[in-house]
């Protein structure tokens, strides 16, 4: 019998009505300190950001529409000398422009769903604040467009140049600055990779309060711009919350050095608000400093399998109910997007039989035999009244990680299939997942979903945040087609619109979602959004044809 | 022997390395779902907003430089008029200009500790954005200025006016728009008193996410623009975490419709948050949604002496290390403080001793027995180690209720002496009480404490939120004075500069720090401050003379 099984059957006695909680309690395991990762390799997963087996269009033809702004500069020899100079050192420059560095720099031209793909011909990676400055200034002078780019593992498309922008990275600027064992407050370069940082803390008894499935590559300066929300938002709340204090580099070469360390500091506008979620259209974020929580001494992760969304909700409502403070996720999967993952990673299922809806529930908690006990008494009362249909749950860090590969590794398992047309919406809870079977439903119709390669879309899935009522609606088509586009586009936004959802929960808008900004903002605060812009980015010059 | 001795003694078994932990449990009690609320009367105290007996002087002869912006309008007859014509309703203005209403405006002119006082004969109360728009278009046309006021339990004068602004009060704004079970998000207008909306919350199983000593008065509007902190911060985090979405309108009448419920909404510049802490100097607050915290089914509240302050920060190390998750609150208090609540209310003191510090630590959690027993770890190996001399453990609600007399009773017990100079700080866990011994040594070596009449300082006092590194430091006076105020400032905020420290933690700038921002903002952030503002109020008539 292998080992999932007999966790599952370690669940399933909690479903017969014979056997009593306190019989349970030894099959609950405290899971010790260490966190998990998902960033161990699988067979058909390398690693998180290997990139889909199939070349990308270059985004100028994918959108014959976007001219370039007139307005920008050409690159000249001059400028690449006098970047080279200021920057001074070898890797802090790819030069693709007064030598071939085609293969360097297609990387950073292209992202991670190689869906966007753009012309660019420089790389940049200052290493500080100062260096940051003097490059952002000589580019705002000469009217040079420039991307900043973190770890480019954004999902619409936002770190990557269109035309000919220069890519400001920040891959060079990975130190950890300082970290405050009493308050918790850790101070980062903007390029340190989240699960670098995680690790540190996590020799520090704390923990980073963001996670996600890009956490091996994503920097924290584009979780930062982008206002990533992640798997335990839930839990840790929003970056707007935990950020105390960023350094960040305007347009103009100005430096804003507010890396205030305090939790609670009131003078003044909070400024470092607008660079948390504003993808690099207004300035670089260089330095973050945030405030951490001790890392739970337990975890536990359990998966399910649900007959109906509708009992997938009743789950999550029981389960804030009966895990409360330590309830650290609650991720809900459909059967597809499992059945995805299966395919894809070779990995055995985690319960035997077939369900339309699966949930990941995660609890962190200081006192193990504290949260197995809760956790009990939320499995005894969902199986009891029959809410969920079968469960396992992890005996041991392994095994949780091996359950977290079920969620984590829906993006990765997708971009095998060929292109993916990604929503990423908030929508009330009571409609959360009929998103998706509106939109299976509608393409069906129209004769465009099947299984055979004459059909451009393989599959409609959803899965998500569900804590956060963040639903991730996914059309995998074999490769992307207007046709599907147009079915989908805007038709999907007026659906969102309607139930006053958002069409960008958590991935932003970047390039992807530019057009559709009205259907989550009026016009007044558009019109407020493009002041701001205009205010620090007078010549437009960051991030051009993203955002608004 | 008295409750509160019975009490004690529980905890002092505590202490005894004879009596194990088990034997201890008994006494430790599960407090039911209800919360806790100061606002019942106590000897002293009728209300936690009854203002200090004493008359207060106008702030423009306090501030003698202070000159009256001549650029703003004066207000005519005809202005009068107009209003009462857009408002339309005997309760929405209170005319001093045409009429005498001396009496009925001068609670509004003075603010809640009787330090400032404004010449104001006109007050506003739109009932809806809509009413605000037109009565804030209108005034920006003729340059008059204005100054809004929640609850105006502000502590640095920030909601009163200077000269003759107008005051334009939340008051009648007081509707609960909505509430969802299933997300926890509140949306109500700007003028619902806090009190208010935590008790119906309550009856829905939740808990407004913010908490502080004038719950009882001031509104939520006056909250977010002030960015309260309050009691429970450490635990809920803060209000740019939680705020959701808001309504506002800007000066030339702009209604700003962001009232978004959803967790997630990554699209476009977070402009809400310049609001957040805002103080009312770019717009008004009407309306604001909240992500709202399941209401803990388990509240414990124990208070201890301890002998030094070294010995206090070692405490909240461990509370942290023990309570983790259930943590919601860890207040310091001076001896000095509790003597001063002793004293005014009467109330009888919790412990026997007298110690040069006390704590005040709150767990709540979902289940009370887990919790006890984390408390009970956490009692045992204080009290073991000796790091608290001793303590009281609450056995009810009522006792609850009693021990968070004594720190929320603090700054109305103190507004009974006399004057008070207040700083609210920022200060590094290590030293954060060395600044109140720094102050009053300073102070008494210059003669200027002592205890008959012919000092004008009767005392130096510190307490705070210690979970959040945020000292009050108080300094008691007989009345207002210059050469105490010199002897402080701006000493006291070189000190705080020195290191890193913040000089308004949570209570804003107001009138009372705006000339001291630079000790806690660099030249650029004031400057990217004051461009905001211009963007925002080109003529100033939003709060002039406040903020920076
Ligand atoms: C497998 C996978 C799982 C994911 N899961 C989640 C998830 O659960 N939740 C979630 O929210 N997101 C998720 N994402 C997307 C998420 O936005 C990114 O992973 C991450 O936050 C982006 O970080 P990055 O360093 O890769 O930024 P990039 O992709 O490099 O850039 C993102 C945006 O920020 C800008 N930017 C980058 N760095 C800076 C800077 N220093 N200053 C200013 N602007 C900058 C870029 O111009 C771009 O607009 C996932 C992505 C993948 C591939
Ligand atoms: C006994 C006592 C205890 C306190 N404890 C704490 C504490 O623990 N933590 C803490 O942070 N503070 C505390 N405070 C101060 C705190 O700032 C206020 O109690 C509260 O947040 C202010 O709300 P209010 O409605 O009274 O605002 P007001 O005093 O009326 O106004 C405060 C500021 O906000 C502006 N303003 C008010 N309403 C609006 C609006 N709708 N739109 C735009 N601007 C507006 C005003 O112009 C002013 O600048 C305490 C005060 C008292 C008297």
């Amino acid at each position: 019998m292998s080992t999932a099984r007999s966790v599952s059957f370690a669940i399933r006695r909690v479903r017969s009505p014979r056997i009593r909680t306190g019989n349970l309690r030894p099959t609950f395991q405290q899971i010790p300190r260490a966190r998990f990762s998902t960033s161990a390799p699988t067979r058909a997963e390398e690693s998180v950001t290997a990139a889909p087996p199939k070349q990308s269009k270059y985004t100028t033809d994918a959108y014959p529409n976007l001219k370039r702004n007139p307005n920008f500069g050409e690159l000249t020899d001059a400028h690449v000398q006098h970047f080279k100079t200021v920057l001074n050192h070898p890797s802090a420059v790819i030069d693709g422009f007064t030598t071939d560095a085609t293969d360097d720099i297609e990387p950073f031209n292209c992202d991670w769903m190689r869906k966007y793909r753009g012309h660019a011909r420089l790389v940049l990676k200052p290493q500080n604040a100062q260096e940051m400055s003097e490059v952002l200034k000589y580019c705002n002078e000469h009217k040079l467009a420039v991307v900043p780019q973190g770890g480019n593992t954004g999902l619409v498309g936002g770190g990557v140049p269109v035309f000919d922008e220069i890519v400001i990275s920040t891959a060079r600027m990975n130190n950890i600055r300082s970290f405050d064992e009493n308050s918790g407050v850790l101070v980062v370069d903007a390029g340190v990779i989240l699960e670098v940082a995680d690790k540190y803390l996590a020799e520090r008894g704390h923990i980073f309060p963001l996670d996600l499935g890009a956490k091996g590559s994503c920097h924290i300066g584009g979780n930062v711009a982008a206002n990533a929300g992640g798997l335990r938002l839930l839990r840790y709340g929003s970056l707007h919350g935990n950020v105390l204090g960023i350094e960040a580099v305007l347009p103009d070469g100005t430096i804003i050095e507010d890396l205030s360390t305090l939790r609670k500091n009131n003078t003044g506008y909070d400024l470092k608000q607008l660079f948390i979620g504003g993808e690099g259209t207004i300035g670089i974020v260089t330095g973050v400093s945030i405030i951490c929580p001790q890392r739970p001494k337990a975890i536990n992760v359990a998966f399910f399998g649900i007959e109906s969304y509708e009992q997938a909700l009743k789950a999550f409502l029981e389960a804030k109910g009966h895990l409360s403070e330590i309830l650290s996720a609650f991720e809900l999967m459909d059967g597809r997007s499992q059945e995805l993952v299966h395919k894809v990673t070779g990995l055995k299922k985690p319960l035997d039989g077939s369900y339309p809806f699966y949930c990941l529930v995660e609890t962190s908690g200081s006192n193990g035999e504290h949260d197995s006990e809760k956790l009990e008494g939320f499995l005894e009362h969902v199986m009891g009244e029959s809410i969920v249909a079968d469960g396992v749950l992890a005996q041991d860090e392994t095994q949780a990680q091996t359950l977290w590969r079920w969620r984590e590794g829906i993006t990765e398992s997708l971009s095998h299939l060929g292109g993916t047309y990604k929503y990423d919406v908030s929508i009330p809870l009571s409609e959360l997942y009929q998103l998706v079977d509106d939109t299976r439903e509608r393409l069906t119709k129209v004769g465009l979903v099947g299984d055979d390669e004459s059909y451009p879309v393989r599959e409609v899935l959803g899965y998500g945040h569900m804590g956060d009522s963040n639903l991730h609606l996914n059309v995998a088509v074999r490769q992307y087609n207007k046709e599907v586009e147009k079915m989908i586009e805007p038709w999907v936004y007026e659906w969102i619109a309607k139930r006053n959802g958002s069409i960008s929960a958590e991935h932003g808008l970047g390039i992807a979602k530019r057009e559709f900004i009205g259907y989550s903002k009026n016009e007044t605060m558009i019109k407020l959004m493009s002041q701001l812009k205009k205010l620090y980015d007078p010549n437009g010059i960051m991030n051009p044809y993203k955002y608004m």
